[in-house]
């Protein structure tokens, strides 16, 4: 691994489902907490297009720990920031995918 | 992990850089390899916003691995088309950033 980030979580701005459920806020919530900490050099917030799990979201999706989170809502950014900061993951919005691969409801 | 993919691309779509370099036909090459192979189930490739490493791009970064690639042209696809569905790192264009965090040069 050579990656610049400890750790760097995507939020789904893309695709027919996450921008209408939301998520453009859920991304600049993430964005403010990590400005907010200065924390910049650490860790990243990206915005990514269609994850194919559209109706699930807001998704938002952490990597490397690959855990992946549904219907986020900008509430949920202090704890989805805590994850990111290496805390543990955000039980309440784990999302649990009903098969690999695409998983499209909406 | 709870992620739906086994391995997931990121392509930088955005900021002042990776699209002047060329990552947009970076990005079709990669998504052509994985609709060829059909391996939608098991890989994924996205569009992302900017990663902050303006002037190294285009940029990919690969999760869970956090290998990242710089510099890529289409050519390479085929090469991080491997690693995505298992293969080694495509050693060639491995990302050399010069510290955590943003690392931009344009």
């Amino acid at each position: 691994m050579n990656g610049p980030y400890e750790r760097h979580a995507f939020v789904c701005l893309g695709g027919k489902s996450c921008p209408a459920l939301g998520s453009e806020a859920v991304f600049a919530a993430l964005k403010a907490k990590v400005a907010d900490a200065s924390l910049r050099d650490r860790v990243r917030v990206n915005k990514a297009g269609c994850m194919s799990q559209c109706g699930n979201g807001p998704m938002v999706c952490l990597y490397p720990d690959n855990v992946w989170y549904a219907g986020v809502r900008p509430e949920d950014a202090d704890a989805i920031f805590a994850h990111l900061c290496g805390g543990p993951p955000h039980g309440p919005r784990l999302y649990r995918p009903a098969k690999p691969g695409s998983n499209q409801i909406a």
